[in-house]
């Protein structure tokens, strides 16, 4: 990783919040503005043309000084720090993901953020052998000196933190960092902010929807060495997760179980795939052995450098080739670059432009995909 | 394979018979024998030289002209068939395994033993969970168009036959055809005698001991494209029935299990080793679709070609240097041949003479190892 820069300002870290909070800027497009501009302030001015080239006619969503000094008191209030991605105290493992949160809240107990950690996940309606497992593995892993994160959820999450409590645990939840959800989870999550550590990318007050649940498992993903999938059917929210360590390059495990139960059949598929066989505690020990934070990426596969990033804004000429390459079906980046014959950095500059327009979106893998509802451009 | 030699004359048969009943002589060496010598009858006329070089002093008890023909009229009786290793109706997988039995009787349906097959093996005491699966897959194998084998054991192998006898099973029993072993599954023995087939390597009559359960497991697996295990502990039967079927180039199937039912730690392992996870019929089909018979030996890897025997007796001097190389731990011959530096054949024949004299111990794997017991020679 590139040194620590000075502290982050208060003035730097109101505008990052501001710009994370503005309309079609995810976490990867923070990295290349941040990365382009130097700063959160000159990207935010740069942000209306860049939009407004990328196809956009009704001026960008900025978020305002007003809405992120409201959020920063909000947090305050209820005892939340505000960790920037470049902050000595942000987790390690999860900088190292291609669209880490550019700025994460966090709760409770700050030196669990430093500590090797392993999640365990699963099925909301899990078995009670399934949950007995969680529960065992979690408390065997801490005594082996790991952290478990998990989800916060109904099932396999709550007794992976129940059996984690004492020895280090580390909730990530999907809405604001103060709201209680399930709601008979509440009493856990406060004693999780008392005793162990809860993280959120949502600013507090969020009641969690649908969509944030896919983004939160990357958080869980991202915070650990490796993700242990305990209990869970076919489709389920716990199988993304999995997919998601897998290309944050994090190992996968697997508690197997009988086929004549459904909440067996995600974990026994993800043995079939390769996850490595877990009946206890031991087998997540000796995979990770020797791992430690070294196999992780430290900056990330496909990385946004400045170097790689072109400054100029990209031609007109470009930005058609491009679109014109671009579809509903998401497509990686590197395919593009090959089949447009231009420059990566030029690709990348008109990626940038066109999310800004709301007419690109991003998938996991260095991925994207047009969004055929916004108005075409040129055509 | 080499062209099916013309049928095998009464005569023979009843040498052949006599022969695999001699003192010492097992499956391999009644092989050897039989390539070195071109006949049982011939074999069984070098047999006390051979021994008596080999370092045995008292005669070797050949069997008998009366026990063969008192063997081969209680067999009529009971309308058994003896099947030599070069008929036709021998089951071809099972004659390209290294120690294929040179007899075998069997009973039923004799078509039966010219299809494909799998087998379903696992605990005695297996769960009813495990028995309902055993039974089902068995069923959906059969459908599929398999055969199915067991080891008319308690638990899954009772189940498995059960599933299977509408469409095709086969028995193999460690003792004599005949004989009801376990009691209770008498019944079903009977059925599958009348509906399926059952096989068996010892005369009829024998009370089944426990060495004799790894030899018939061999069976199992040899009669078999792939061999799935249904419920299994650490250290059971079905586990040496899988690595049987490794060493004999079979595929190895596994059900996944509870870690906290101990039935499933030995299944979990051999899924941690390789085996295909399987859930059901479709996973076993899958994996051996286009396998047919065509994946298997037909002659055996560390095969005993009469080329490769020496046909004259080896020295001294050769049996005194194997003889040293020799312990009680299993040792390849083909490391033995490495040490020794005399050429393969004439290590062959000196691991003849001393199985012959009861010194030598012939383990899978073309592994062999002194029997300590016996007399040393030479020392």
């Amino acid at each position: 990783m590139a040194p620590s820069p000075a502290p982050l300002s208060d003035k730097e870290r109101l505008d990052r919040l501001r710009l994370i909070r503005t309309e079609n800027v995810g976490p990867v497009t923070f990295r290349s503005l941040l990365r382009r501009f130097g700063s959160a302030r000159a990207a935010i001015e740069a942000l209306p043309e860049l939009a407004r080239r990328g196809g956009r006619s009704a001026p960008l969503r900025v978020g305002t000084v007003a809405q992120a000094e409201q959020e920063l008191s909000a947090a305050d209030r209820i005892g939340a720090r505000l960790l920037a991605s470049d902050d000595p105290d942000y987790p390690e493992p999860l900088a190292a993901i291609d669209d880490a949160p550019p700025l994460l809240y966090m709760r409770g107990d700050l030196a669990l953020l430093r500590r090797k950690a392993v999640a365990i996940v699963g099925a909301r309606n899990a078995s009670a052998n399934g949950r007995r497992l969680a529960q065992d593995i979690a408390r065997d892993l801490g005594a082996a000196g790991f952290v478990v994160v998990s989800g916060l959820a109904r099932g396999i999450d709550h007794a992976a933190h129940r059996g984690s409590l004492d020895s280090g645990t580390i909730a990530a939840v999907a809405g604001g960092i103060d709201i209680a959800y399930p709601p008979d989870n509440e009493e856990l999550q406060q004693e999780i902010a008392r005793r162990g550590a809860i993280v959120a990318e949502m600013p507090p007050g969020t009641v969690p929807q649908a969509k944030h649940f896919p983004r939160r498992n990357r958080l869980i993903s991202g915070l650990s060495l490796g993700v242990l999938v305990v209990e869970a059917a076919l489709q389920s929210g716990s199988l993304i997760t999995a997919r998601l360590a897998l290309e944050q390059g994090r190992e996968v495990f697997a508690v197997p179980g009988s086929p004549l139960d459904p909440r067996c059949h995600g974990t026994n598929n993800l043995l079939r795939q390769g996850a490595i066989l877990t009946e206890g505690a031991a087998d997540v020990v000796a995979a990770l052995q020797g791992m430690a934070g070294t196999a992780l990426r430290t900056e990330p596969e496909n990385g946004w450098q400045l170097s790689e990033m072109s400054t100029d804004s990209p031609s007109d000429d470009s930005l058609r080739t491009v679109h014109e390459l671009l579809g509903p079906a998401p497509v990686m980046v590197d395919e593009l670059v090959r089949q447009c014959h231009l420059s990566a950095p030029a690709v990348r500059a008109v990626l940038l432009e066109l999310e800004l327009a709301g007419r690109l979106e991003r998938h996991p893998g260095n991925r994207v995909s047009l969004l055929l509802t916004a108005t075409a451009h040129g055509s």
